[in-house]
């Protein structure tokens, strides 16, 4: 059984401890939340100020061109691109995780359609029951409109679910509750196979678990800023459609609806009538806002700040430790049955997140946790999530969040008026 | 004929004048270009600061509900209401002005199309030929989408152009090359009188000139946060639905398509099933930005700050006289015939712009303008474009500005090779 003096002495000499140091966390809190929020980049103040007062005050308008605002969400893109395994001009960074979940189905409906004889007849996107709200809520708005059926089951039905009918498999890779990781390969795999395309969402893998979209041929993914990117609250978000999609919208004459004025060729001609950028570049929208998407790349610098000890690949590695230490602390600490694992127990199909059920506690179990420093969060109607990212997350932070979790339950502390269930924040 | 000394005088009498205090302006600048991106609150920076260290750094995920940025959009909205004539909880901040015209038409159409015995046979949106870009290029993808006719006119032709196959009138209320400004009174009645929709782009008017968009009678507006709204580089945008539409889409069971799960009724349920939320919020979609979120109030209070001296009525006849006063000493100042005024010559008709045409010269012209700190910008092919922010602009400023003008012209110092044109930056 792992001790606390263990896990001091895995933190001591662990290759990967000094990246906390990029980071501000407050003192006397363990902050398992980093799958909701990142935390705050201690680059991040000073490149705030800088946009703000240099760039914003002195350059005005100059700034366009002289700051590089308008190469800024390339320049990012480009970063995460090497997070996902995709290449240099392949993503972008743009909207909002909602709106490029819409434009990705826009563009997997229409290449769905034009591929093969009966591309005119499919008429139904697959996913599943338990996809994170806002993608659920896109689709269906989506399906809705172009008259198509939304197919929601569960996990192990999905490859079945896929047929000659199928336009788009729409999933979240690593399932937002459970922690629950797809096999990105073998859907993508399986979704070909029934002639659909496949529209990833990675708001809970990029820069928590390794990603290789061209490896596994996906065709579009989408992903959240603000999560394990480490961002800022609402950072911006990111598209990838694979080129030869991107070619293939071109030759075909192929426009997403969300066409504002940077997804033109020339944006700076005002011409009248619209024609899409060349590349994927024809997903981006309107302006984007530069504060926020200055420090996202703050935030993305933590993780190409990993590079040079192994990047994706190892952080995996201790986020997988992390997480099996977590499960083994908990379920040693918590005997009473109160709690029940939820995550996968293989770490292999596991994102770098924790989660048990507790019928009826759940809520108040995470607010008595909170008062103590231990920052996870609730998700109805009864889990209690931890989030372990590798970047910031110590042996130790582990070993004693799962002592405080067993202090809860055994004190019965949690039952306190005071953590009745209020509305709760993602 | 109006003396430098008179500008002065003027603006030592001006009660607008110590709004200027109200911003960071760089020494030696005439900063002539807040209608492309406002100039930075010296609120701003401390407001960033503080967002960044104390409630992302230290409050972390709990600053959803400490902090209030879960309610920070609609309060940033309900500060912007008071500015174009709506109502507390009326107009939302939130994505692009891109996003907002697409989500603003998608409404816009249905109701048009459920509105009287022959709104299924509606099929055509009216527009102006010179319409802001971006507002074209989502209305051509929309139109295309939905089978629909772009028709594009003349600004003297919008009233006939309006029929009973008119489903939308999607307009700019002060146009981004000119600064003519519509009569919304008069165009919300002739769409009304077709049995059409307006659909208002007020990114040149918020904050510059006075708008009543309840008194006119418009049924949507759209906006931007990063010109006269002072709210920073890619500042997120703004929408407005008439509450009897919102009711109207809520009572006929009508989603927009971006249906992210901000716009949920309860977000916070994480339910599987789309439910649109009461009120504007139906129009939100995804996690606001929060930094340029805080940024763009830090803006919008500016205009807030101008209530006590008069507000939107005092601020109008204070551009309208800057105009005024531009465009006298640049038309007594550069008799040579070279430069054509574009702008109306009757203020009443104007935004709080001026804009002139200059035969092969204008981008050159507004270059070397800018290389003695005037700043404005070039809008191809021929404008040099001045914008007035009656908040920071002292008169001064303006007959300077003017001097600057007719110096480049007689000295022909734009001719310069380094004033040669290059990719310009809006």
């Amino acid at each position: 059984m792992t001790t606390r003096a263990d896990c001091l002495h895995l933190d001591a000499g662990d290759p990967l401890a000094s990246l906390r140091d990029l980071f501000e966390l407050p003192a006397g809190v363990i902050y398992l939340d980093g799958n909701s929020l990142g935390p705050l980049p201690r680059s991040a103040p000073a490149r705030l100020r800088e946009v703000a007062c240099d760039e914003w005050g002195r350059g005005l308008i100059r700034s366009w061109n002289t700051a590089g605002w308008i190469d800024l969400a390339q320049r990012v893109g480009d970063k995460i691109a090497r997070l996902v395994g995709v290449g240099v001009g392949e993503l972008v960074v743009t909207d909002g995780t909602s709106v490029n979940v819409f434009k990705a189905l826009c563009a997997a409906l229409a290449l769905a359609r034009t591929g093969g004889p009966n591309g005119h007849r499919r008429n139904v996107i697959v996913s599943e029951r338990r996809n994170f709200p806002t993608d659920l809520y896109i689709a269906q708005s989506f399906a809705r409109e172009h008259e198509l059926e939304l197919r929601l089951v569960e996990p192990h039905e999905i490859a079945c679910a896929l047929d000659a009918t199928s336009a788009i498999l729409l999933l979240t890779h690593v399932d937002y509750r459970s922690g629950r990781m797809h096999c990105m390969a073998e859907l993508d795999r399986a979704a070909h196979a029934a002639g659909a395309m496949t529209v990833w969402d990675l708001s809970h893998s990029a820069g928590a678990v390794p990603v290789d979209l061209r490896r596994d041929a996906a065709d579009f993914a989408v992903g959240c800023g603000y999560k394990y990117l480490n961002g800022g609250p609402g950072a911006p978000a990111f598209l990838w459609a694979h080129p030869r999609h991107v070619a293939l919208m071109a030759e075909s004459d192929m426009a997403q609806p969300l066409s504002g004025w940077l997804s033109h060729a020339a944006p700076f001609e005002f011409a009248e009538k619209y024609r899409p950028a060349h590349g994927v570049a024809r997903f981006l929208c309107g302006t984007p806002p530069v504060l926020s998407l200055a420090a996202l790349e703050c935030g993305v610098d933590t993780l190409i700040a990993a590079e040079a000890q192994g990047g994706m690949q190892a952080l995996r590695a201790k986020s997988q430790a992390l997480t099996t230490l977590f499960i083994e602390r908990v379920e040693a600490r918590c005997t009473g049955g109160e709690l029940t694992l939820v995550s996968p127990r293989d770490a292999s199909e596991r994102g770098s997140q924790v989660s048990f059920a507790h019928v009826g506690g759940g809520y108040a179990i995470m607010q008595a946790l909170i008062e103590r420093g231990v920052i996870g969060d609730f998700r109805a109607p009864d889990l209690i999530r931890f989030g372990f990212a590798p970047l910031y997350t110590r042996f130790v932070d582990a070993f004693d969040a799962a002592e405080h979790v067993a202090a809860v339950l055994a004190s019965g502390e949690w039952r306190a008026e005071r953590f009745a269930l209020r509305a709760a924040v993602t």
